[in-house]
């Protein structure tokens, strides 16, 4: 991987990462359907009214306009390259409601631009792909441990290290928070939210100096923040606390709910850990991130909430709940360190040589019965010697030479070479199949994945 | 399809819509790969500077540049988004040519972005489909007959109307113009190119008044231009016009070629059309365009050609062949003239309904097993009454419903209702298939594709 691309930040693949890439789509998006997440896709551009909406990021927001505007686009919006897949939802959504069944669940995998400065896990164009459940009105809390449970199948399924799925919930912390006379709960979360980057004591100051805590009410926060539990016994760490209020009892009914199923179901995958804060200000409940163990400094690799209100139209309110992984950051990884490689570089199974230039039309027909049964066949373009075409096929990684000649009395002879091995067998084009690992390219996961 | 986009010139398909589109994606990938074709994809962007190398088009060109622009950002290039698949992957052969085994044939479906005014059959950003096969230095004519092989292969899985590929040869043109005293051909081609629009008496006179032909050479170029077959018999035409060129010569032996294959392999999809100039001044040899019979007003749907040189580096020089396919300008056909549509709305086959809110647990491991034989499931979020998760499972167009209860003797039961047929029978999780053509949402073709 020493190879640069010309441009920092925008990642490109070669063709053998490509393919790692494909499998890690392509896994995600099998996972996402078994679980009945509809595709979608969004336009790239929104307007920069609607991108901007939400907060303080247009740092990062890539405007779009053309290069010769005439008097006629001087009318048009100003358009933007989005820099997530929730905002286009959230418009989506409101923009498509009489065509929806709610609650309406999407699957979403697209590439997003933000203009940042580029560093390992941090693209300017990189691949998302997002889950969401949305509601007309409503949405069962149910949702919130369905879609937790989908990531962690999802990301099983993936060439990666052992992962961590975090969870929290903002109601317990607001809860808590409130329950110790600290009333502005988002606040305390942006200072809780640095503890792993500045330390409890500097975490604790800040608390004093800009939230107006107490020493004794910072403390309790940090206690709190300091809880993590792989099972439901968090709840009883928090009650220790001694600190009662009603909003904290939902918060902890909920965060419950979801670790103590995901427990359950995926044992070591899920982790209640009360130091999440997730940056972004909708998520008014259930908050998730993912590390990579081992992969810690990586950031998260998967990460959302639920939201009471995405998206709203008039009188009617979205409320919802979703996850967003990383995909470029992790193939990026999986690259990076050689967690996972390509079986060979191209789709071909077989290349059919040719003995002279008047035969490529019959290999051909060779190489449409192959096809016809999924075996992908490349054909020689010239008939070069037999070396030079099973040395073609070599550098491209193709693992087997087809052959074809004519016998004595005029009927077609054919023969496969597995040229991995020199092994030349007879073999009908109506019926041959090369052994089941050589049919795809396949994605083989490295014995070990940690580095 | 009244519904409307919120900006114009940016489709976005509705669910039902999009597994359509999906289809259609798929087929073309299982066509290429295939064929061997490797998968890549490019950036969304290139400098101005790379796009706008080749020509007058930067009034279709959005350029890209970050809202808050800083001291940093004035010494980055100048950015804009690709208008094409074509001038990128120059750029990614020229770029990673020391990893890449020549020739060197890709695929890449991608979006790209056009600022020009929208209509049916034109958007502003669209899908593109590209095959191309690129050599290093030279690459065997043999690949202008395979990629026309592949396309018509490509095409004729697609759930479109029957279409036909039209090709011609520049040095064919070239040559003949030559041969009758008409030294300067790519003017020629440009007003042969404007004949359907403006018919053959203005090309005439345009071709007299611009180029400076005799009323003779006007004629013998427009007869050239009269000339279709579906076989080779083009070239007994074109002889008779009693034109003599080397150049010529050439270019009727390789059109000759890629049309005797075609036509032999894939009766009737393919035209020698000696009146096809395609606009892109890059292509030399062979040039393809590709129209839905009764949908020629559409424009052409699959284009592309020969250049000797694509892309070059110090002394190197890559000619390749490609052709594009304009994915989305067939989609919006396909569904604004309802000639296919997909099975049901969502991925799920199976909705596992709740007899009460503690059974939800339970309902995921029916759903888990079903979900391990690749079938679709979703579970009911909450116990609301039955007819109710029925009528959740009709509106999402979810074939069948799943019951779980508890016998008598505390052994649990399962049965499987049809909401279609209303039959209703026992069913065991670990083995319970539906019908194969209910497995997965399809894409069904309607009865006549012809409107």
């Amino acid at each position: 991987m020493a190879r640069t691309t010309s441009l920092s930040g925008f990642p490109e693949w070669l063709p053998e990462e490509r393919i790692v890439e494909q499998h890690v789509l392509d896994s995600l998006r099998r996972t996402f359907e078994l679980h009945g997440f509809s595709s979608i896709e969004t336009r790239a551009v929104e307007t920069v009214e609607q991108l901007l909406r939400k907060g303080e990021i247009d740092k990062e927001v890539y405007g779009v306009s053309r290069l010769q505007q005439d008097e006629d686009s001087s009318r048009e919006d100003a358009l933007a390259l989005h820099f997530d897949l929730t905002v286009p939802f959230a418009r989506y959504v409101v923009e498509n409601s009489g065509y929806l069944t709610f609650p309406f669940r999407r699957y979403q995998i697209q590439k997003v631009w933000r203009g940042e400065r580029p560093q390992e896990g941090r693209a300017r164009e990189f691949t998302q792909a997002d889950i969401d459940v949305v509601g007309d009105g409503t949405l069962a809390f149910r949702y919130d441990v369905e879609l937790a449970l989908v990531m962690i199948e999802a990301l099983s399924e993936l060439p990666i290290p052992p992962f961590v799925l975090r969870v929290n919930n903002r109601k317990l912390a607001e809860g808590f928070y409130r329950g110790v006379g600290l009333t502005d709960a988002p606040a305390v979360l942006r200072e809780i939210d640095k503890l792993e980057k500045i330390g409890a004591e500097q975490v604790s100051r800040n608390l004093q100096d800009t939230v107006g805590a107490t020493p004794e009410q910072a403390e309790a926060a940090l206690s709190l923040a300091a809880i993590r539990t792989e099972d439901t016994s968090f709840v009883e760490r928090v009650r220790e606390l001694g600190v009662s209020n009603n909003l904290l009892d939902e918060g902890l009914n909920e965060l419950a709910e979801v670790v103590g199923e995901a427990s359950r179901r995926a044992p070591g995958k899920v982790v209640a850990d009360l130091s999440i804060a997730r940056g972004l200000d909708y998520y008014t409940g259930t908050v998730y991130e993912t590390v990579l163990v081992g992969h810690e400094q990586l950031g998260s690799v998967c990460s959302g909430g639920r939201y009471e209100s995405l998206a709203s139209s008039g009188k009617k309110t979205y409320p919802g709940v979703g996850l967003s992984i990383g995909v470029t950051r992790l193939v990026t990884r999986i690259l990076s360190r050689s967690m996972a490689q390509a079986s060979r570089s191209v789709p071909s199974a077989v290349l059919v040589a040719l003995n002279d230039d008047a035969s490529w039309s019959a290999a051909q027909d060779v190489a449409g019965q192959l096809r016809a049964r999924g075996i992908a066949t490349e054909v020689a373009a010239t008939a070069q010697k037999f070396g030079k075409q099973i040395r073609y096929a070599e550098r491209r990684g193709i693992p087997f030479v087809w052959f074809s000649s004519v016998a004595e009395d005029g009927s077609p002879t054919h023969e496969v070479k597995d040229i991995r091995s020199g092994e030349q067998v007879a073999a009908d084009p109506a019926s041959w199949q090369p052994p089941a690992e050589d049919l795809h390219a396949t994605v083989l996961r490295a014995a070990t994945t940690d580095d």
